[in-house]
């Protein structure tokens, strides 16, 4: 953990240095991932069950689980579970429903109709992790979007391990209404998804989180099919004043801290007798956490205070930190939220723990990472529809404006593009 | 040039080669792409300038245009395309101008304020080619959504090869209002865009098209900054009966298949006689269209008829090819185009040739190739946007969701996560 003060002589270079601070995985997965996919295309099934066997150490009879396993899988679910998952999805789904846009269509003032329809994506492939890191929550995120969307097949990967499977991933399957089910993953279930086998007819995008094999299938077969972000570790960035309990923020900072080494969670205040007790009380809780080796390697080694004299300071810091979480502590957080930039999903004032949005809020919890919010967005219903525009000129309309397209196409070089409007041109 | 008929036996395999035709180059640019990336990281303007000095033969004083140097060009533009240009741009800023969304914001049954808000990126960059292919269409279809969405900073690179330059497209980046215009091109250009040089503070996004080493270019700097689509070569799908002029026809399909050896035109029609017709028609107009070399090349390698006995039998077939531009020369072709769920941008009735949708009908003239009009969409002001979802909990609004988030954050082994709600409830 490193503690930075805006009045420190170095404090330009070295909130630089935060800010470019990379902490993505340096391993070059590349070669093995090229391999699989190019393998799995040709191969199909054949290739995804020996690698599924190689990398999951299981032996699929089936690549798809059936309705009878699934159902029996998800009954296992325990009932408080499938409960909060329930209300979970009831909440992701009204917030998600407010997204559906309106289509656009007029006729301007010289008899031109135009427009912009939006259109659900056919067929979408979600990619859920196995083992420890597979997140109920995380099935409810990408899939109800794409339901509200309208997306007519939805496809879902999930690894099973040595045969293991979460039976709350299964329940969430459920609720969200998805039936196609295959029990894979890594990069030849991204393979899958993007060329097809016996088994799976491909799909048009592929979103979900996965490890760094996945990552890099997903930006290998992008172009071939559309994919969500590349999903980096974890951040979130804290603005608090001294009137918080410094127990609360210390919770809130290790919630992110908890989820990978490569985490990043740091405090923005202008107090440091209270950035002292948040400090204080990290290690504290630190000393009982199930998952204090997570946390703590997190915390030690990305995990950053900032004092600043005034939190409006703060305001140019996290637009360049542009962190996934924003957490504003504050009273009238409304004030500062009003000048954020860059920032995935931002929680307003002292009750509103991040957490609550990586379940229940109503908000996606997929947001972008490692800066991207400086030019990207949250999972939302618009990724899984496209926009159709279109135009229509009658004669009278193309006599009116033509001649301008004419000219434009001569000066670009390109007879044809004028002889396509001149020859309808009386 | 192909024909496929409905009715031959081999009409599914045909035309499922048709669709899995690849007509990217196949030249594998990475590694010359990933040095100069490389290089400019490091040495920045000297790097810029050494490879304009290489690639552009000019060398350059300063990398940036001065005032008074657009000024001079841009006047050398000609009257009537600059009067064009300026109606282009009207037309363009009319229809993009009803893109800009509304955020959502309210608050639900349980005492939760939630919503999402719509933030223009700060600051992006515009690619344009340089030479021959140097449009000033594309300036205007790239400028005015940034500009439209509210973007602050809008940086072009155009290179000037032997200190060529198009003054149409520096009148184009006029009307659009962009000032701040730096005189290199290639890989470089995309480099010094991402990462910044002594001259070039770096963007948040770049878009625009360009030859295969910028299209890697972007490919390889994605992550550090957004991108919009890897464009492929242009495909235009024309649907018509035989009630139209066959000439009208054979000039939309030259008009796509004059851009590069590599564009695709496709016709499809139900009737033969009429098909034969604009085959003939193409074959007389190439004897003296002055880019016959180029079209002739995409018309002989890529071009294809398909004869089909019903056009509603078109709608699944063009939904596979997911055409860029897709043409609608059919009487109410508003019954077809409601059926339509994969395409760039439609052009419907007689009186609506593409090229009206390139320069100046109003939609974007930037959309996406290679089938990728599955998932993929035209260039818009949302392109330029990001989406910042908040939500806000009160005390009471904590206690009555918290346990659910609790109860899912203990299933998914995240304790801190756990805890952070926890510790807020009474």
């Amino acid at each position: 953990m490193q503690l930075l003060k805006t009045i420190d002589k170095d404090f330009e270079i070295r909130f630089k240095n935060l800010v470019s601070d990379r902490r993505e995985a340096t391993v070059d997965v590349s070669g093995t991932v090229r391999d699989i996919l190019a393998d799995v295309k040709i191969r199909k099934d054949a290739a995804v069950k020996d690698y599924t066997s190689r990398f999951d150490r299981y032996d699929l009879q089936s690549l798809r689980l059936s309705e009878s396993l699934i159902a029996k899988h998800a009954a296992q679910c325990p009932t408080d579970v499938k409960a909060a998952l329930e209300l979970a999805a009831e909440r992701i789904g009204a917030f998600h429903n407010k997204q559906l846009p309106q289509d656009i269509g007029y006729t301007d003032a010289v008899g031109v109709k135009l427009g912009l329809n939006w259109v659900a994506l056919s067929q979408v492939g979600i990619y859920v992790p196995g083992g420890r890191a597979s997140y109920p929550s995380s099935v409810l995120m990408n899939a109800l979007p794409a339901k509200i969307a309208g997306v007519e097949r939805i496809v879902m990967t999930v690894p099973t391990p040595r045969g293991e499977i979460n039976p709350a991933v299964l329940a969430a399957a459920q609720i969200a209404g998805v039936t196609e089910i295959y029990s894979i993953g890594g990069a030849q279930a991204i393979a899958a998804l993007a060329y097809g086998t016996e088994s799976i007819t491909p799909v048009d995008k592929i979103v979900g989180p996965g490890n760094a094999y996945v990552a890099e299938a997903k930006r290998q077969v992008f172009g071939t099919v559309g994919i969500d972000s590349i999903a980096g570790p974890s951040e979130i960035l804290v603005v608090a004043d001294n009137q918080n309990n410094p127990d609360w923020i210390a919770w809130d900072l290790l919630s992110q801290a908890e989820h990978d080494p490569s985490a990043q969670s740091i405090l923005i205040t202008d107090s440091e007798t209270f950035a002292q007790q948040v400090i204080a009380a990290i290690e504290q809780i630190l000393t009982t956490l199930p998952t204090k080796e997570v946390a703590s390697a997190s915390w030690q080694k990305h995990g950053a205070v900032i004092i600043v004299n005034d939190l409006a300071q703060s305001i140019p810091l996290l637009n360049q930190l542009a962190p996934e979480h924003l957490e504003l502590c504050i009273n009238n957080p409304q004030l500062l939220a009003s000048q954020i930039k860059c920032a995935g999903s931002v929680f307003l004032g002292r009750y509103t723990p991040e957490a609550i949005g990586d379940y229940l809020g109503g908000p996606n919890h997929v947001l972008p990472t490692a800066r991207s919010a400086r030019f990207a967005s949250g999972l939302s219903v618009y990724d899984f529809l496209k926009r159709i525009t279109y135009l229509e000129c009658n004669q009278q309309a193309l006599q009116t404006i033509g001649q301008a397209a004419i000219t434009l196409a001569q000066a670009e070089g390109l007879p044809a593009h004028a002889g396509s409007v001149s020859v309808r041109l009386p």
